[in-house]
C-alpha cells in the first residue's frame, strides 16, 4: 500500500502530512520556516520533516507515491517552479528539482490557494460539483477556481488573485501598490487589525476584556465576533462592517464567474455561521439577477489541513487517477 | 452554397446581417425595435427583416444554414431562451421556438456580449488565442470569456456581468441596486454623461463649442476626447479620470482571470489608441505580479458588426464546424 505526502510551505511554518490511500491525513508535523534563509536551507529542512513523518509512521520512501508542495505566490505547476513570491525568498525556485535531490518520487508544486480548492473539490465542501470557487481568507485573500474538474491557472499561472480587486477606489493602501484592494478590508488580518484598533480606542470595553482574559492575549479573527455576541455594540458594528466588505467583494467575483458553489476557506472559516448567515443575506441583495440563481455558499470542510491535503492529492489530481490514489 | 443570418436584437434597433461562407458580412439592414411592445410583435418584425435581407440578396430560406440571435440579458443558449432582461420585455421568452415559427432552420440564441466575444475569437482580434476576455463597453459593460475555445457561461448562464463589479464602495448608485458599480464610471453612457455635465458647467468651453459645431449636436464617446486633443483642460482631466476608472475595473478582472488577450469592444472601441495607450500604461502599474506577465490588450476588429457576426457564427461555433461554416 502506498501513501502520499503533502507539504504546506508557509511564511511562518512548514507543515508536512501523510495521507493514506483514502485521502485520510494520518500524521502531521510542523517546523518553523525561518523564511529569511536561503531557499536551499528551507527545502533541506522541509525534506528532513518529510523523513521524520515517514519514520514516525514506520514508512520508507518506497511507500510513497507522490509528494506535493503547496506554496504562496505564482507557481508554475507544470514545471514545479515557484516563479514569484512577495512574502518569501522563493523567486524562480525549482522546487520539484530541489526536492527530488532528496527523494526519487514524483513531486508536484502548486499555489497554496489552489491546493485548498483542490482539497475541497476532491474531499470537501465542493465534492461532486463541476465549477467551484474557493476563497481562502487569511493574511491576504487568495483561492482557486475549479472548472470542469480542472484548476484554472490563467496566463503564466497568474490568475485568481482575488484579494487584489479594488472595491474602494482611492481607499486603503495595499501592499501591491494599489488603493482599496479587497484584502485590505476583508482578510483575517484586516479584521484582527480592526479588533486591535477598537481595543486601543476602548480599553474598558467588553471586547478589550474578552481579548485580555479569554484568548490568552492572542487576538484572533474570532475575538471581535465573540465580543459582539457578548453585547459590545462597537464590536457588533465592526463585525457588520466586516461582513459588508466581505459581501461586496464576493458579489463582484460571483457576478463575473457565477460558480455552482462558493467555499470560504482559511482561518476565517472558523467563524462558521456567524459569517455565513449574514453574508448570504447580503449576497442575495448584491448578486446580479439574483431572481434567477445564486451559487451555494459553504464553509470549507478541511479546516487548517486544506493545503497539505490538497498538496498530497496533486499527483492523483493531475494524473486524473482519483479512484486509484495509491 | 449556404449562408447564415445574424441578428442584433437591441434595445433601440434590430439589425439583421447575412454572412457568406467565409464569415463576410455581405448585407445588413436595420429597423427600430420599439421595445415596449409584446415580444411576439418584435419577433414578427425581426423575422420580416430576415426575409427582407434574404430577398435583397436574392436568397431563399433553403440557402440558409443557421440563424443566430444576439440579445441583451441572461440567455439560456442551450434551449434558445432569453431568461431575464432588465431593458426589454424579454423575460423567459423562447426566442428559438418563436423564430422557428417563421423559418424552419436551426436557430441559436446567445447573450450579445458573448456574441461579440465569439466574433472576435473566430474572425477578429482574439483569433488564434485559447483564452480571451472581451469587454463590451456601451450603455453598460458586458462581454464574454472564451476558455479553451468555449464560451464561459457560469451557473444558469449568469456569469460575466463585468459592469456590476463595485469599484467604489458607497459610490454612484447603479441600476442593479448596488453602489459604485464599474459601469457607472467606465461605460460609454458614463463618459457621455460626464461630457454633458461639463458642457452645462462650461458653456463657453472648447468642449461645448465642439459639441455644438462638429457633431451635429450628437454628443458621442468621442466628443470629450476630441475636446481634450483640441486643448480643453477640463475635458483632458475628465478623459484621464475616465481612463483611470476604466483601468481600475479592468485590472480587477485581469487579476482574477489573467487571460491571454483582452479585447475592448462596443462603441468605446472607436476611441482606438486614445484609449488603449494610456490604459495599458495604467494597467502595467495596476496588474498584480506585472513583472511576470500581463495580457495583450487590443481593440475589437468587428466594429459595430460584432453582435451580428457573432450571432451568425453561433451555429458553426456550437457545432464546432468552423472550417465548414456552410
Amino acid at each position: 500500500m502506498k501513501y502520499s505526502i503533502g507539504i504546506e510551505l508557509g511564511v511562518k511554518n512548514i507543515v508536512a502530512g501523510v495521507l493514506d490511500k483514502n485521502g485520510k491525513l494520518i500524521r502531521r508535523d510542523t517546523i518553523p520556516t525561518n523564511k529569511d534563509r536561503a531557499f536551499e536551507e528551507i527545502i533541506k529542512d522541509m525534506c528532513g520533516l518529510i523523513s521524520k513523518v515517514l519514520s514516525d509512521e514506520d514508512l520508507e520512501v518506497k511507500n510513497i507515491k507522490y509528494i506535493g508542495v503547496g506554496c504562496p505566490g505564482i507557481t508554475d505547476n507544470l514545471n514545479g517552479i515557484v516563479l514569484k513570491n512577495y512574502t518569501m525568498n522563493f523567486n524562480n525556485v525549482k522546487v520539484r528539482a530541489e526536492v527530488q535531490k532528496y527523494f526519487n518520487v514524483p513531486v508536484y508544486v502548486e499555489n497554496d490557494g489552489n491546493c485548498v480548492a483542490i482539497a475541497e473539490y476532491l474531499l470537501g465542501a465542493a465534492y461532486g460539483t463541476g465549477n467551484s470557487l474557493t476563497i481562502k481568507v487569511g493574511v491576504g485573500i487568495g483561492g482557486g477556481i475549479i472548472l470542469d474538474g480542472c484548476i484554472y491557472n490563467g496566463l503564466n499561472f497568474g490568475g485568481t488573485e482575488f484579494g487584489h480587486m479594488v472595491i474602494d477606489f482611492d481607499g486603503r493602501p495595499c501592499t501591491c501598490g494599489r488603493k482599496g484592494c479587497w484584502e485590505q478590508y476583508a482578510s483575517a488580518s484586516a479584521l484582527i487589525g480592526r479588533t486591535k484598533q477598537l481595543i486601543e480606542e476602548y480599553p474598558d470595553s467588553i471586547l478589550a476584556n474578552i481579548a485580555s482574559n479569554c484568548c490568552n492575549n492572542q487576538i484572533t479573527e474570532l475575538t471581535i465576533f465573540e465580543a459582539a455576541k457578548a453585547g459590545d455594540d462597537k464590536a457588533k458594528k465592526a463585525c457588520q462592517e466586516y461582513v459588508l466588505y466581505f459581501a461586496e467583494g464576493l458579489a463582484n467575483i460571483v457576478n463575473i464567474l457565477m460558480p455552482e458553489v462558493v467555499i470560504i476557506a482559511g482561518p476565517i472559516s472558523k467563524l462558521g455561521n456567524s459569517l455565513v448567515y449574514p453574508l448570504v443575506d447580503l449576497l442575495r441583495e448584491k448578486i446580479y439577477c439574483k431572481e434567477l440563481h445564486i451559487p451555494e455558499f459553504k464553509m470549507a470542510e478541511m479546516g487548517n489541513a486544506g493545503i497539505i491535503v490538497g498538496a498530497a492529492m496533486l499527483g492523483a489530481f493531475k494524473d486524473e487517477k482519483l479512484t486509484d490514489l495509491i
